[in-house]
Formats: C-alpha cells, structure tokens, sequence
C-alpha cells in the first residue's frame, strides 16, 4: 500500500490565479501546486507530484479522501437522479441520515438532541447555536475563550480571538467576552476559578452570559486541550449561571479525538453542540446544530438557509456513520494512532526541549516561534508532506492526518517531520554558532 | 415530453422528523411528502407522485434538477477521484472555472472583477461583501433597503427587513439603515431623492455609508423589481457619497432575470457582486463574491472558511457555464417565457384586480393577503405543482419555475394555478355572498 | 428703561485661553469678549461694553439674566446655609419645588407625570428617558428625527443627528433610527405616513421602537417647527406601535413657545418630557425626567448622579414658577412678544424672499446660506447685539431673546438685525454687480 | 465648637415625595428626613435635628458644607449680578478659575494639560475622556476594570461594573473590557500580569484599547485602593500599547486622598483626568476634562453642552484653589486625618477580623456582609451620625467625612460608629448563641 510521497517540485502557471483569485487565498501560497485528484491519505498534483495529507482540509476529512465507500453512495445516488438540494424538505437521504444519526449516535450515548440543519458551513452553525442561546434565555453576552477560532460571520467572528480575523470586520465585535482558556495562565491558575469569580460578582462588569461557548481542543488556537475537570467545571459554571454550553466541536469531533464526540466520557453533556468539517465524510459542505429538545424554541423559519438541504452530504454522511460508528473498532484505531502520534511527537519534543499539545490524532509541537514552524513545514511540502502550523503565533506544527491512515503511513511522516525539524534545528544552531 | 403532475396525496411518516429535526423547518411544513428523486421540472415523491417544480429550491435550481450534462460532469469526476475538498488549494476543477468564469462571463461583460471564493452560502457571501466595503472605506454603516433580504449570520441578517427573522437574533442590528426601495411608497414618491437627501444632509443622523446594498428585484421581499433608472440613480449616489455599491444577486442572478447577471445593460457595474444558489447549477452549495481589483485589500486569510473549495460545485458550475451561457440563445429562451409568464400573470391580475411583479423569468401575483395566497398554493400542491409565497405578508404567490422548462409545460403548470386561483376566488366571493 | 448698546470692541488678552483651555470651546470664538456682569436682557465686557442678548444661553435664560425675584431667593438661601449640595436627599428646596411644580404646572394641565431628578444637564435627563424608556418597553431600538438634537452622551449623541458631534463619539452610535422629521420632505410629503408605513411593514427593516424622541421644535436643527397635526399623528402612531414618546422640551420648554410646555394645546399629553435649560430659572444645572407613574419602574438608585440635587437651583425655579407661572399673564406676554417678532422676521424674509422659522418666542430667518447668516451674525456682535445662527448649515439666523424683554427693546434689537442683514444683502449685490 | 449630635428622630410627611418623586431615589429611604440647613460638617433637619455628615455627599463636601469663605465669594458675585450661565464665553470668573488653576494646581505638579469644561456631572466628564480617547487614537475598545464606577450615561455607564446599574440600559453596553483591579484574584495573583499578557496576545479576544480607563480608588466599588506599584504598570502597559491612561479622579481626587489629585507622587502623569464632586468646592455642579496638550484634537464645538459655563461654580472653585492649596497645609492636615481615620478602623477591624480599605480620608471597614453594614449605617444614622455603604454587597461601611473636619469632632464620630458595630456584633453573637 505504502510508497514514498514524489512531489511534483514544478510550481504551476499561477498567473490566472493573481489575476482573477482574491487576494485573500491563502492556503494556495504555502502550497503552490494545482492539485488534481486525491484518495486516501494521497492528493496528487497535475505534474504526476504525489503527496502524503496531513492536513486532511483542516479536519475535514477524517476518512481521507474519496473513501471507495462513500463515493460509491454518492455516485449511485447521482446516477439514480436523487434528489440534490432539498431546501428543507423531507427527502429519502435526509430520512437515512436523521435515523442513522440517531441510531448510531444519539441514542448510544444518551443523548436526546434535536437536529438543526443550517447553512452547510461551521460558522452558520455557530450563528445559528448562538442565536437560539440568545432568544432562549433572553440575554445577549455570550462567553468564548481565548484563542477560540468560531468562524468569520459577524457573529461567529466576534465570538473568535485573532486580532487579524476580528480586524476585518470592520465593525466593533460586540456582546462577546472572551475569558481565559484552561492553562492560558500558566499551571497555577484554574481559569475556572477565575471565571466563577467573576459570574459571581455582581460589580465585575461581566453581564450575565447567553452561553459559554468553548472547543474542547482549540484547532486553530494551538491544539490546546482542555482538560475534562475543566471542562466539567465550565459545564457546571454555566449551569449554575443560567447560561447554555455549547461545545463547539467542528473541527475536534467526528471521530477526531478519538471518540465522535470530543466530550464524550467526561460527565457532562453540552446543551448545544456544532458539528461541520468531517461531517459528511467526503468533505461535502454540511453542518448542523444540536440542541436540546426544550431549547427548541424556533419559529418555523426563523432561521434559514438555501442550502441547508445538501442531500449528497446527507448520503456520505450516512455512509460514513454506518460504516465507521456502528461498533467501537474504528474509535479504537484512532486512539491507537493517537497515542503512536502522540509519542513520536513527545519524542521529538524531548530532544530539542519544545512542548506538544492535543489529543487524539489531533496533535502538535508547539516549536517556540512561526517562523522555524513554517521554516518546517515548507521542508516538508517540498518533501511531499502536506502539513500546516497553528497557534497564535503560528508556532504549533500540527498533525492533522487522516484518521483512516495506515500506522506504517503515518509513521513515515512522522520520520520527514523528523528529519525536516532535525535539519532545521541543525541550522538554527549552525547560525548561532557564526 | 410533457405529462401531467399525479401527486401521492400520501402524507409520509413524519414522527421522525417531528421527534428529531428542530422546529425551525418550514417547507417542509407546507409540502408534507417525502421526495426522493428529481430530474428536470420534476420532482418525486417515495409513493410515487410527480410534482411540477414552480419553486426550483427559490431559485437554486435554474437549469432544472440533476441537468444531465451537469450531472455527468459530477459523476466523471468523482469517479476519476477528483479532489473534493481543497480548501482553497489550486485544483484542476478551480482553475476550470475560474478560467470559464473569466471567459464567458466577465470578459464579455467588460468586467475586472476578482473572484472570492466565500463560504458556500449565500450568507457567507454577503458577509464577506460588507466586511471589505467597511474594511476598505474606513465606514461602519450599510445602507439596505425596506423588504431587503440577505440571509442568517449576524452581519447579513443586520441588512434584512424581515422581522422575524431579524427577531431571531437575540441582539440588537446595528450598523445598518434601512431606507425605502423602489417604489416604496408608491409611484409618486421617487425614494432615490430621498436617499440623496438625507445622504447630503449633514444633520441628517445617517452616518456616511460604507456601502449600499441592494438586490434588482427583491425575491423574498415581495419580488418587487427596481426599475433601472431607480438602480442608475443608486448607483450615481454611492459612487458621489463614498459608497460601495454592492448588488446581491444571490437569487436574480445566474440567469433568472434573462441575463446572466441581473443589472446587465442598465448603465453601471456595480463595486461588488455577490452569487450563490443556482451558481452550481444543480443545486450544490457554492457563493461567490465578485470585487473590483482595486478592492481586493484582502489579507490572506483574513476572511476564510472550511468549505470554500468545494470542488463539486466547481466542476457543474463550469459545465453549466459552458453549456448556456457561451452564446445568447439561453439567454433569449428565458427572455421569451419570461415574457410569457409575465402576459399570463397580468392576465390572471386583471380578471381580479391584483397587481404582477418582478421581472424576467422571476414573477409574481400579489393576491393582496397571505390568506389568499396560502390557500391558493396549497391547492397547486394537492394537485401536483410546487410552488410558494413571497412578501412581507406572504401575500405574492411567486412564480420561480426553472429556466429551462419547455413552454408548453410552464403553460400547463400556469393553467393549474389559474385554475386554483379562481377556485379560490369563487369560494370567497360565495363566502362574501353568504 | 432702555438704551442702545455699546460695545467695547476691544479683544481681550485670550492667552490663557489659547494655553490651557480646549480647542473645543466654540461660541467664545465668535464672541471675542470677556463679559462680567449681566442683568436682564443685557450683558457687560470687562472693557466697558454693553450687549443687548438675543441668545439667552440657547433658551437657558428665559427670564433674562440674575432676575432680581430669583437672585434674591438664591441669596438669602445661601446667606442662611441652605443646603447647596444633597444628593437626593429630602430638603425644604426640594420640597417646596416638588410642592410648586405640582401646583402651577403639573395639575393645571392635567398631568400626573412623576418627577425624575436626574444629572442637572439635559443629555442627563435624555439618557434616563430613553433609558426608561427601553426598560419598561423591552425594546431597544428608539426612533430620532432628521435635524434633530439631543446631547453629546453616548445614549443620547445617538439620537443627535448632526454630523459633526456624531463623529466625535469615535464608536458607531447604535439603537436609534433617525426618521424624517415633519416638511423634512417639503410640503408635499406627509412624513408621519411614511413612519406609519415602515412601523406597519413587517419587512421594512425598523425595529419595534422602545421610543418615539421628538422636539415639537428643533432648536439646533434649524427652528423647524412641527404642526400640531403632525405631532399629535406621532403621539398616535406611539401608542399604536406600543412605543413611549418623549418630548424633549429641553430648549422649546419652559414658555419659550408661548406655554410652559410646547406641547399644550395640542391634544395629547407625552409619556416623558425631559426639561432643562431654563428650568432653575437662572441659569443654574438642573434637569428633569417626568414620566407617567406607571411608567415609573426604576429600581431605587438604578440611574443616580452627583449633582442630582442641586438645592440653588431648586430655590430658583421655585421663585420662577411662583413668579411667572401662577396665572396666564406671562404666557399672553409671551405670545405678544413672539407675535411681534413673527412679523417682523417675516417683513425681513419678504424683503429678500427667505423663509422664516419656528413657533412663540423661539424664531428666525433661514438665509440660504451659513455664510450669509454668520456674516450678519458677526456684524450684528460687532453692533453690540448677541445673536447666533442654527441648522444644518448654520443657515438660520435665530432669535432667542429673553423672554421678559421690553416690547420696544426687543423692537429695537430687531432693527439692528434687519439693518445688518440689509447691509449684507446690499453688500451681496454689489459684489453679484461687479 | 463640638457638640454631641442630636437627630430629630421625627420622620417627615413623605407623602409629597411618594406622589411626585420616581422611584429611583434611594438616599432618601435610608434617611428619612427632610434637610434644611448645614454648615462644615453638620447636617440639620427641619425638626431640630443635627447630624454629623461622614457622606459629604460622597466626596462632594470636601471642604464641608458652606465653607464661609466659598459662601461669602459666591454671595458677593451673586449680588454683584456676575454672570451666572455663560455657555462657553469667557468671563472674569472663568480667567480666574483658569489661571488659578493652572498657577496652583497644574504647574506645581509639572502637568502641562489643557482643562476641557464638559457638562458639570462627572458622567459628563467621563463621556468627553473616552470620546477623546477613541476620537484621537481611531480605536474603540476601553479596557475599565472590575467593581469601577464611572457614570450613568450610556457610554460612561459601559465602563461601570456594576449589574443593577447596567441592566438600566435596556441595551447592551459596548466597545468595553472589564479586566480585574489590582488584587481582585487575592494577593497571589498580579492583575497587571494578566492584562499585559491578554494585550500581548494577537490571539486573545481582547481587542487593542483606545484607553485604559482606572480609579486609583475604587469609591462605589468597595474602597479598593490599588497600589503605586501596579498603577505605574497600567500606565507603562497603557503606553507599551498605545491606549491613552485615564485616571477617572472624580470621587479620589480635590485632596480626598491626601493630595490634589490621587495619583501624585506615583510616577505616572495620565493622559486625561477627569474631575466632578468636589471640584466647586460646595457642592455646586462642575466638572472637567483635563487633557494633555497634544491630545486637545477637538473641533470647535464637537462636544458641547448647555451649563459648561456654571460660573457660580467657578467662582467658589477658585476660591477653595486658593484658601486650601496654595501651600501643604492643607494635604498635611488631611493627611493627618487620613493616618487617625486608618488606625481607628484597623483596630475595629482587627477585634472582629474584618479588612479596612482604602487610602487617606477615603477608608472603610469590610463587614462582610451588607446586612450586617446596612443594620451599623442604620444605627449610625438613629445616634445622628450620616454614613453610608459601599461595594458590590454594600459590605464595606465608608467614611467619608469632610477633609476639614476637626480631629476631635472625628473621633467622636468614629466613637459613634465603633460602639454601633459592637452592637451589632453582640446582637449576632447573641443571635447565633440562641
């Protein structure tokens, strides 16, 4: 199964690109080629350059790429004349979808949320999660976290702490505070703490919060991860305040951490959760919102969307929850290449003194500044690996690898990021020493 | 080619949907079938009933469901395992349709325009339209309009009239004015002088706007029409107060007025464009904001979004692109039932005394109450033909059947609701006479 | 009793000024004088100067400057240690002003409205009305006028519609929509139907109003005075859409448009009426919020302040009121008085076809341009007369005298401002000739 | 000159105020008298009562009530018909405020700022700092802190802790952090680490501040003094970030902590002061902006409001300038005062195990609870002795006696108070023994 990524090195003509493209690309920058067909844990570019994903579209694609399975369903699907966009109406695929999902995830884990489709993009879901926490408990403070990534809608943007995203708006980002994330003082002091302090005094400036909206692991903050007693702390915090908890796990859950949900086993259970990116399995667009079914409250339509019918993300997403969810097996796999992940990185953390963070197969190495981060990871795309950084300061190397890899795969990427981060520092040291 | 719709009559089992979707669902509401499969104006249901699209997912869907040279498109590339998801990575699908884009589209149009790939929704659209116009003027306040409609998240929703919706929020909308669209206040009231009025006033209390928005015939609002000298004149007031002038051609564009974009031909370019729904042409989730090159102030990454490579839509889009929009005979099809659509309506109209609305291929009748309306659609449905209402008080039944419908059907389709309408209108007028 | 004045036309030494006071000093740019001594209509230099004031503190000084009655009753309170200072605690002052403003104002007009003693300026008491205004309504948004002016706090700059002072508040000014005020449209247009239309239009955008806010003459705005229909249709439209109104009688209060209030006699009585200006009589801070007793929902101490219990002014007003409120022969001065300057500003306006405007003793000329106005303005200082210009462009020159002047002074007063504005429009010819 | 309280014990005829005066009153309830007289430190009800004021109408009364020689120069300009209202105009008792100011204040303490005359409420002043701050610095986020107080009106209000006060909104308050004073997470944790970490961090939420907004003692907010030391950090943070430093002075400053103003002899200048209360020297409304040079970017007129001529106030201003601070004597005795206030409350505190807090003249006891404080107060008040509470609880009972008060007199005050506590505590003791 395994060979060698071969990147293609020959970057493409990128002149329709600077002239039609918005300046905003990103992405495309770091990793100029035009790719062109993807499976598994591979893409390919339009130079016959082959290369190893571990980004896996920022967590969307868990599975990997065009998983035979799902893009089987798909192509019957298509080919059978189904239904496409549904607006919201019933249809055969969203029929399949809701009792697949309350089959295979709600009710084994107790839960007995509502399905909210939105718009099929995170940050719709986070508006519309916010939203009904808002006209739910009649207030309008919403707490996030900082270094919390939500989304780049006006309200999922204010609800988000980097200073550049937030600075695009243009308009002041209001009736958000954003409170310390666990560990973001240092180990000696509980930010839980803090924040009950706070609720709790009735001078502290702190309005009394909608919801408290958190990740469990910040993806695009720096693979932060908190820890469950915290989490069971802010869960019990905003409880005992009057606030919804809306765990916003589109890019931690879906099978990410380990388990579907990223909360899962930690004795608490959200009243609102976001779920998008991995979602449908095949990268398709969809995102949903759940909710409590006494938190119901919305008028029919007055939350809407044309495409929240996406009925070929319905039909992977179906797709993939029979095929991955049924029983514990694959949940056991990524945990197992969590934890072979999550060694290989400490190893590498150990030898040159950095830290690692994360969780499951949603893991980094957080290398002190951005600057070595991407020094790194450009090495490694010019190597064949597709890898990116995170953190405030972009100085966390993520690992973001397909949750379907195979360990010898994933342990031969991890062996390039090795010697990449080894040839750098071995650089680094070579300035320092002149 | 042409059959006649035989609707199921059946209710499906709705338990659950009713224990599982939120509440928020509303089509569904009115159309209480479950469908399964769709191909042109045709939809199905799973007891086997044909239904006559009217609706085309609000405008989603132009060139029908599942158009087969869209459709094969998607299934060729899927089965090559193209790249479904690439972030906003350089694809072969991309460069396809930016390429086709530029080609068919803007270049003969005599448009610079640069594409932003948004999040693939409507709302994420308009979003990121707002975000530059405030970013790029150093302006915070939006002019919209009376009846306007621009979507769910935070930001779009501040520019739309609706009440419920905006209700939804949970906090106040701030940043945006809503003045008076064309003909607001009837037809001696010219409300473009009153915009300039109080925009030249320094004591008016408006705030120099950073933009103004507006759609050229308003498809939630009532599918009231802009003439082009009111639209003209707008744009002559953004251009001298410092404005951006951003048209939302999210629901009139892609063809559904008889063009591809809905000002074409009326004397100005707007600053920013934003497009969604049928964009994919077969009804995939995918929006675009179109920005004059000296607007392109982007960061990259400043704005971004999970989903805004969806690489599916690239590939319909593209074929859809090159299959009608390549020489004008597409165009004067719609032109033509555009214009027969309008004589049957107005026909309808005068028998009652309503009034029609809109423009192209995107009309209606206003029956002058929700009542009326709802009960006329409904009646269409039980017989087979899908169709819905518009308005402030839903008092517009809309007509917004797909572009490529063949006469003799959309005739057909016409005669069912003229028939339902004057049922209706006799059950009154017996009712009255009672 | 009368003489004509004689100013010093000496420039004082404005170092001190220049080094230590702020840049946002205004009138005593215009005014170059510094005055020490003022009693009734006129007001004395340092250099020997005499000014007839036809200002009177914009409406602050209605009686004219240290009325003997007042000044005597602040004298002998302050000789006997009457309290100056009291929070809100009870004293004889307030008493007795509580006592006196019920007796001659409150019951004679049937008007139970409880008495808000908030900070002693009027932006004070606007923040506590619209404040009030939205707690007890549940809402938030408050409808303004065009031209309208209400005070340079946050809350109350928001319903300010000048450009300038808006832009000082250096955050967007939020919540309140400002809807064109009565002939803002000319003569054709009646703008009550336009607000009843957009409040009655589901979709037109506008908020559910906690507030309609409404000077019966815009004082800053221009001296537009409001028809009793227009205000009474107001009055109307509140009550029907659920909405508060408030008079702010900040500047048109206190007899300046021939009544106490300048909204009697005209068939509804306000929810709130915020008074200031020439409430103490004299000069002195002080501010009122009167509101209906059920709209009286404050929580003990929910808005306080330093200064709401400023004991001197209590004592003025008091005099004040007993003095010139008791029976109707202040009143019928005041109408003869404003009946004659009505004639007179018309007899200019006819010469040169200008407008005038404005209602009682509250009146002026709208001459086409600041230009003009602040030429005459100036030349009417350097005559020694104390007149100002208002409105959007300071185009209106305004007449504010005292309202205890002479017939003949004030006669006299009105001839220089006619031969100055005849200088000017000869002037203007000649230079139009050249 | 001392004699021994004698309070009326009679509670006057409220009905008038019941009727007439809105709920929001709240001193008048705890007591309930009617005040007709006072002079220094005394207080006399209309019933022959005499108090001693430990209120000072909460540092209003600095000097005490009708200090003679502020009464004997107001009265002399009042009889002299000197100008009581004069909008921003310069007059005789405006130069000599302003000269006497910048002679014997500003000068001495190398302060080169410009005086901006706001409003006369310390809202007021607070309102001009934060526009200014916004208005120069083109930012809009105001970092205030926990439990301060800065005023009512909207903007000034966003920045108080406060939740009662808040909640009188009715909207939500905007474009302000609240961080924590100085000890507000207990001595281990340094509230200025954590402040500067948050400002340094592009990724934490918080905003980059127009202005830094802090009391150097909190007056409403519990008498939290915060040290040199971490007010010297919020200025070098304040600068490092390029926010204004506005040190709000309007309850600490005019001597109440032992110097002009509360910030002396710390290191720092601020960017803005703001000062209210005490400045007229009696009790008579006033307030300033002091600004420095560089910063006075105001346009003429952009922040403008009726009574920022009180010339009365500027007249026993300029008289308190001159009887109390043109040499030390003055601050010695205060200062005196403040080590006799500190060492009678420590030696209460220590028998019961409470905390004292506070700084010069400006001290309290922390009880624990407001029950407990408000049954002391209470108790105070029956013996003849005005005090009142502080905090987010109203558990901190306040002394805020006039600075010129006679130590004996003071003693015996606090004679009154300590035997009120033991009451009180023997009572519980009692209670709790049953």
């Amino acid at each position: 199964m395994f060979t060698t990524p071969q990147p293609s090195g020959t970057r493409p003509d990128t002149r329709l690109y600077e002239r039609r493209e918005s300046a905003v690309r990103s992405y495309a920058r770091a990793m100029p080629r035009q790719f062109n067909r993807a499976e598994g844990v591979w893409m390919h570019d339009d130079q016959g350059g082959r290369y190893l994903d571990f980004l896996s579209g920022c967590s969307t694609l868990n599975y990997g790429h065009n998983h035979p399975i799902l893009k089987q369903a798909l192509l019957d699907y298509v080919a059978a004349d189904g239904i496409a966009h549904g607006l919201d109406l019933h249809t055969d695929a969203k029929h399949d979808f809701l009792d697949t999902f309350e089959r295979v995830i709600l009710k084994p884990r107790g839960m007995d949320h509502r399905v909210m489709f939105t718009g099929p993009t995170g940050t719709n879901a986070v508006e519309a999660a916010i939203k009904l926490a808002r006209k739910v408990t009649g207030r309008q403070m919403v707490i996030a976290f900082t270094n919390g990534f939500h989304g780049m809608t006006l309200g999922a943007l204010a609800c988000t702490g980097n200073a550049t995203k937030r600075g695009g708006a243009g308009v002041p980002l209001s009736h958000v505070a954003h409170e310390p994330y666990d560990g973001y003082y240092g180990p000696d002091v509980d930010t839980a703490d803090l924040l009950e302090q706070r609720l709790s005094d009735p001078s502290s400036g702190l309005d009394a919060p909608a919801a408290i909206l958190v990740e469990t692991v910040q993806g695009e903050g720096g693979l932060n991860a908190a820890s469950p007693e915290w989490l069971r702390r802010i869960a019990g915090i905003a409880r005992a305040h009057g606030a919804l908890l809306i765990v916003d796990d589109i890019q931690a859950g879906c099978g990410r951490t380990g388990s579907f949900f990223s909360f899962e086993d930690m004795g608490f259970t959200p009243d609102i959760v976001t779920l998008a990116k991995s979602l449908s399995g095949m990268g398709l667009p969809f995102a949903l919102t759940l909710l409590r079914p006494e938190l119901d409250q919305w008028l029919p339509g007055e939350h809407n969307g044309t495409f929240r019918g996406n009925n070929h993300a319905f039909v992977t997403a179906t797709a993939a929850l029979r095929h991955f969810w049924q029983d514990d097996r694959f949940a056991g796999d990524v945990q197992r290449r969590g934890d072979l992940l999550a060694s290989r990185l400490q190893r590498m953390a150990d030898r040159y003194g950095f830290e690692t963070r994360g969780r499951g197969m949603m893991r980094g190495i957080n290398v002190g500044s951005g600057e070595l981060a991407s020094q790194v990871t450009a090495a490694c795309f010019d190597a064949g690996l597709i890898i990116e950084t995170s953190g405030a300061h972009d100085e966390v190397i993520k690992v973001l690898a397909p949750l379907v890899i195979d360990d010898a795969v994933l342990s031969h990427g991890l062996d390039m990021l090795e010697a990449r981060l080894g040839e750098a520092m071995r650089a680094d040291h070579a300035i320092a020493a002149e």
